[in-house]
């Protein structure tokens, strides 16, 4: 095995849910829905496979798709984007991280990373040769301290790596939280890279603000999203990255290498879906909202009082209450003593004592589901 | 940019189908068939996105499409694969590669590549900061010079990175050939990766050798192949890795962060073709071969005598023979000058007398298009 990968741990999403498929377990771990996305979409699937759109994609994606991501961004967010040179298309949100470390990551450059962080953030900076500098959203409220952001970008930052709406927290960075950041990245001249999959994903009063749209940020900013969270079609891996034409360029110089294009009949599909089904995922926002709150209920009632997310699809508690040290083992427990997958935080934190003990659930499951999953847990011992 | 992108220009695929498009250029350039795969294919799509394959394959692939590939690897080359430990399933043959090297080369190691190489090879090479070692095919039969591949393997050699049948000459390679890459390869006890995406395109009496069927060799090959060439559908990119698990998990510990995994509803649709639709591929072998031949007599026609080539869907021409110096220039003049796109080779060589006037010629076009081809390219001036 190369160095570059030779500490790095296998990520636990593929561990976890090999675990519950083995066990018979309900899978409360990786985050994909049980029920697929609108009907129209996969239709326009079928039907672009009917008419052949089944050879080589342009390797920037698809023009129709091009075109319709900067629809949706200029209807929900007022930007401005040039299809030809402002937008990519990406295997999912995955390789457009990927692609946008690589391309802009040198050995020995500082990427600024809010902690917990998403697996595969710390993977790729490690095969990059970066070094992260976490900024630890802490519980309970896991809000980002601003003065621990100032602490950790310096002059040898090269890029802020952002998560908004916050994957495993829930967080929703506000517009004043997003207004520091965008400061300290002007201040010191540095990117950002933000990854923004769930941004219709929020509840209640929240509200996704891209920090692409804060003044002086467009301009460093590269978006990253994917059609995989909104529409509820986790596998297509049909994602995204937009901004100003340098990051764009950067992260396809990387891109061309890694898969080339990919999902040739599933591009058009997202583009009609993007246009002609631009409510949907404002709907299933209200509809996991209200399985948010079953969750958490039930999380409440078994003794695992949640952190209430604002935004994605999980909930994240703290084990210690139950007097339980170690949420990996935890987790690995849980299918034998409970039937009930999760997923241990502590794999996303460098600050053991910050991670140790907590546990992610997801809620992007039939009710149905998610009320046998609580029925489990409640009647474990 | 970051440094290990800074010299490497962009894929020569995407830049000259572009030029096709904005010419209307007949594209005999990248190599993608106008004609789709078989209909029982295309119906496994629509109906697995009906059946609901919509969320997240795992990591590995399906099971279904890994059992698939084992069973097809048994069929054909009569090698018994473990679909659980030995098969991964990839975006395409190109992340295949990506992942095999980044998984595989640390900086400062040398691989040995056959040259004309495929452009990617060199591209992830380079992000991986390998040394490459080529050992030129030379012009005008393309044989493997195993003197030449002698001198390049030494005690810094990581991995022999093989081709075959090989794109762009054409050249598929001999038994003979390969005992001889297998015997530098056991005797510096170096690992080969053999990219075999065109196992099924050949002609005539050629016959294509997996390498790793050869003695001393299986437990050092890790072998790449795809189904969008065999099923023409080059646009869906599933691909595989297989081999001895210490390879197939380096590749996957590396696949895992650049896309995680890829085309769910497609993986089902592939694993029924491989199973029910075996000799499909041997089918499109024959049809391509009339349309090898249809290419080649009318570019010898034309003066420009190819090497008309064992396997593949490519002819190269040394366009020497028109007064031409330079393929590249040559290339860039024919949308104007002939309305026709071809790919100049000299990109894929680091020897450039001897790649600078080649260029390569697409023949998994329709007869009808290769035939506009041909009258505009004897209509030229
Ligand atoms: C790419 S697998 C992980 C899916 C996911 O986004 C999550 O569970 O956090
Ligand atoms: C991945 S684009 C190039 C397609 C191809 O294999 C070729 O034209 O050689």
């Amino acid at each position: 095995l190369a160095a570059r990968l030779r500490h790095i741990p296998p990520t636990v999403f593929s561990e976890m849910t090999a675990l519950a498929v083995r066990t018979g377990a309900v899978n409360l771990g990786q985050g994909f829905p049980d029920a697929d996305g609108p009907p129209a979409l996969l239709e326009a699937a079928q039907q672009a496979v009917r008419d052949g759109a089944n050879q080589y994609a342009p390797g920037r994606g698809i023009p129709a798709l091009r075109q319709a991501i900067a629809r949706h961004q200029q209807r929900h967010y007022a930007i401005g984007l040039d299809p030809d040179t402002e937008v990519i298309v990406t295997t999912g949100c995955t390789e457009a991280i990927a692609a946008a470390l690589l391309g802009l990551v040198d050995p020995g450059d500082e990427v600024v990373v809010l902690e917990p962080f998403y697996d595969s953030y710390v993977a790729m900076i490690e095969m990059c040769g970066g070094v992260r500098r976490p900024v630890t959203l802490r519980a309970p409220d896991f809000r980002l301290d601003v003065e621990a952001l100032r602490a950790a970008v310096t002059d040898r930052t090269r890029l802020i790596l952002l998560n908004t709406p916050h994957n495993p927290t829930g967080t929703v960075l506000t517009r004043d939280e997003l207004a520091a950041v965008a400061e300290v990245a002007i201040e010191h001249d540095v990117v950002v890279v933000t990854d923004e999959v769930y941004e219709h994903l929020v509840f209640d009063d929240h509200e996704h603000v891209p920090i692409a749209t804060l003044p002086g940020m467009w301009e460093r900013t590269l978006t990253l999203s994917s059609a995989g969270k909104s529409y509820s079609v986790t596998g297509w891996k049909v994602g995204w990255a937009t901004g100003p034409a340098p990051l764009v360029e950067a992260a396809l110089a990387a891109k061309q290498w890694l898969t080339f294009t990919s999902g040739s009949p599933l591009q058009p599909a997202v583009a009609h879906a993007l246009d002609h089904e631009s409510e949907w995922p404002r709907a299933l926002a209200g509809s996991l909202q209200e399985r948010r709150d079953l969750l958490c209920a039930g999380l409440a009632e078994a003794g695992l009082e949640p952190r209430v997310p604002e935004g994605t699809y999980f909930a994240t508690t703290d084990i210690g209450h139950l007097g339980w040290l170690d949420g990996r083992r935890f987790c690995l427990a849980l299918p034998e003593r409970a039937g009930v997958v999760a997923i241990p935080m502590q794999g996303f934190y460098d600050d053991l004592a910050e991670g140790r003990q907590l546990v992610r659930w997801a809620f992007c499951k039939e009710p149905a589901v998610i009320e046998e999953g609580l029925r489990r847990l409640a009647s474990a011992d």
